[in-house]
């Protein structure tokens, strides 16, 4: 899919923030949900993204929407760094598919990265629900703190 | 170097908003900067910092200054692609070494991306000060259109 288009209500994103589909959360309030990433790049691969906001992009993002998420991105950013000691963190964000976008969600990537340890590739495997939730139990600890 | 240190006024970002060092601008405003990467990993690459916010990374980031830092990212993604017509676009922030973070001055990329080219390696080549005073003056164009 391309930058153009218009937002499907059937995305997983749109799923999970409906709770007609499961996710890992990490953090929520009435505006940002958080949660583990399924197919993690990355021990703590995080994804953040609005549950007001129907912008399948970047270039669509309601500026309001956009600073919230931006913000608890930078708390989680925060949080993930102080629970698992990563030696570097990733942040990013892919407009239409060319640039490595799955979902039509908005949506921020956290990827922590360990020296030595090279960045797996997206949806190369499904990770293990049990340990999904130990990490966002040791991330949402940190938040805050 | 990695996510524990101290900001360095000496580095290349601090100097090129002191005017110590030159750039090829493409906004400016009281709080934010962004210009053309010279090392660009694709054409219209773009980096967009805070002036006023000593922040070596996100997790040091005060939040109004980053609030400020995104809305423009935002603006410039969206005239970027006006612009230049990418299929997709990135957007990456990286903290640390091991995370590909080079100038420990918090900076956001944008990085069209096209169908067919891959992405070039950070640093392979230096660009044109013409051709990227060029992309500039198509991007800063396309701002608030």
């Amino acid at each position: 899919m391309s930058l153009e288009g218009v937002y499907d209500d059937g995305n997983i994103f749109a799923k999970i923030i409906r709770g007609e589909a499961p996710s890992v959360k990490v953090y929520e309030d009435g505006d940002v949900l958080a949660f583990m990433d399924v197919f993690p790049q990355a021990r703590g691969h995080l994804l953040v993204i609005s549950k007001t906001d129907k912008a399948r992009n970047l270039l669509e993002a309601d500026p309001a929407a956009l600073a919230k998420v931006v913000a608890i991105t930078q708390k989680l950013t925060r949080a993930v760094t102080a629970a698992l000691k990563p030696d570097g963190v990733i942040v990013s964000q892919f407009n239409g598919a060319p640039a490595g976008q799955t979902v039509y969600h908005l949506h921020f990537h956290i990827i922590p990265r360990w020296e030595g340890t090279p960045l797996g590739r997206h949806a190369e495997g499904m990770a293990d629900v049990e340990e999904l939730t130990a990490l966002a139990a040791q991330i949402s600890a940190k938040l805050d703190a």
